[in-house]
């Protein structure tokens, strides 16, 4: 049974809900982010340990898993939720930005996989999961960046759940369709349950991540009962 | 909170692993099949109630809903199991058999679907669970048939999704890619968890029941960790 | 080289278009319709050879093949245009309208695609071509019959592609998204090309036709350029 | 009409046989690749001109496209081929490996067509081609870096199709389902046409090309007749 988990991109709502049901679960939690300060209140909250990484940099993401190892022991859940964005036309796109964007959404996913897949074979199990979005399965007008580091993402979550699970380590990529309920975006009072509940979602990643190895999911996709698609 | 659930098509281990579990969760089951002493053992070991149908009627499916809402009341979670395959090489199938096989696959889920979302508009909420395939989403050759009745299948589920979801009522559509566990196939001894457990499936169906409108999934697939896809 | 085509479901202007093109590209045609009068113009202006069937009958679907052989010879490309739709919210529809949706659209192309294959295996080549539509990958709301025959109509496709083209025959789908133009729907003055020139679809057809055996394509979507998707 | 192509990643066989197509339809080609050496035979044989750039960096895709405009006027077809794979284990996979990957395959997409658009959107037409791979819809094991490409490089040419199409610029993506034959890779004598004949893929390219823009394809799949898929 699952008793570690690592949540990094941590400062976002679902992290905080995800973080909140594993401790409730039973499960240590190490929550991690670029800026760390934005932790402090719900790793007190909760007691979960802390950390500041850069999850696009090799360095820091060895950093960080060596810091786990140290102070939770091998984690068994891995939960990659960090993602950037850059809107707008084309021609219009800053290449620097577009680049920060694989390289946040993307390329730290695969660091991040890399880093836990170590662990997990080693121990002989795990999950590792991923925040996919509408994104991941189409792509947007004025929004190719996004396209592009969702898409490489989820190839990245199909190609390890491929490799991985026959060794016993449980992949799944979540395709959130939606906005994500926040106090700053709360529904709007004539369309109840319009946005998806971090709550609700976060549900959803246990229950996947209770699937008994002869019925697991690979992809899920969650969105509100309104969301058109 | 869903109160009384029909399976159809429940003479599968797939519907007795589901049937178990409503009941434990406290949900009225009401069973259907083509041959009704299939439903003997099962509907007395759980107290179900148990009809006999050919669900590719226009007319038996109109008095099966009128017998359960005679027995149980209005019906919340409809769950289509029932399928019919032949195989072959294309030149080689009976017309009749591929008729078939679409009338039992496809056409019927839309009869049931139907008196379905009859009931479950009136009361302003509702579950339809669609059970499908590796080959809803993939034409296997040699099996011109099952593709045609699971696609079809698939592409209702899709679309009475987008039509019913903003009305409270939750389709979801369950791609089993994989050999479902059963006495006549246990897995072999040196393949642990090689096919899927009925139960683990039917968890995962509860699952997705109990999700919050807020973050409703359409499809979710499940296999077996050693299972190539 | 194709020498002897069948259009199915010839009474449509992308149909009229195929045969014109077949025919000065100096392939034979043969027109097949269940109304044999809409075929009359169309095969004196081009010297085809026309015939009334109904192809969701095995009989007639039989006949025609026979008869076909009878006046040019054993066809080698087969296209399937055939398809009817009823659209309406699920509850509102009618059993017999589905039925008859599920059985034009897609059963008839098995029993073309079958009657088809027998001739094309013993010649070693051929070529038969599906039509599909925006429901063959996307099940809309309010339209869950055609979403049904469509999508079933693509896994008959994709399985038969499996099995035929290791056999030399080139199965292919065609994904037409939008609506195509005719006298009765021309383009709006201020939205030129904003339908499909039936002409223009037939062009693309033949150059999957043309397509040597090492690159063959099995899917292609088509769309005017300001359709959103 | 298209009058100026250019050919990027032009060091391989499917582009030497692309280039040579298009002089043959009286299209003016300009090449571009990594090693402008690799260009010399080609660039010669067909009267094309040839440009050194890594495209991956914005700076070289500025220059190269600067280049081309001053010899021989602005493009309005650009093909993109450049890709980049490192194969093996996750857990064996070298970061920078993995980041030039993606750099190669998908961020020079990027960067070339921002390039490339910028020149058409002021032309008023234009087309922007990518070549992808099986590996662009599925993510195989063992094979991380290469679905992430593939699958970015896809995200974009569906993202800018949906904001380009409308402002008549067709972007199509080519899936190659299979091995490239070559004089190093010629079909086995008892497998003919089991690998992608270059010129036959150059066909459908070009039949791709000279759609009106009334039917416009976005994504076609090329693969030999016998490729498994």
């Amino acid at each position: 049974m699952p008793t570690t988990a690592l949540i990094v991109g941590a400062g976002s709502g679902l992290s905080a809900s995800l973080a909140r049901l594993f401790v409730k679960e039973g499960i240590s939690v190490a929550l991690a982010a670029r800026q760390i300060e934005k932790l402090t209140q719900l790793s007190s909250e909760i007691g979960a340990v802390s950390f500041a990484a850069d999850v696009s940099k090799p360095d820091q993401v060895q950093q960080l898993f060596n810091d786990v190892d140290n102070k939770l022991g091998s984690v068994n859940i891995v939960v990659y939720n960090p993602s950037y964005r850059v809107r707008g036309h084309l021609v219009d796109l800053d290449p620097i930005e577009v680049a920060k964007t694989l390289s946040i959404t993307a390329y730290g996913g695969f660091l991040v996989a890399q880093a836990a897949a170590k662990r997990m074979l080693q121990q002989g199990n795990g999950a590792i999961f991923f925040t996919g979005a509408s994104a991941s399965v189409k792509g947007y007008p004025q929004s190719a960046p996004f396209a592009m580091g969702k898409f490489a993402l989820r190839g990245l979550a199909q190609s390890i759940a491929r490799e991985l699970a026959p060794k016993n380590i449980h992949v799944a990529h979540f395709v959130i369709d939606g906005a994500i309920r926040s106090a700053l975006r709360p529904d709007p009072a004539d369309k109840p349950d319009s946005t998806l509940d971090p709550d609700a979602i976060a549900q959803t990643y246990l229950s996947i991540l209770r699937q008994p190895r002869s019925a697991w999911t690979w992809e899920v996709e969650l969105r509100p009962w309104v969301e058109h698609f």
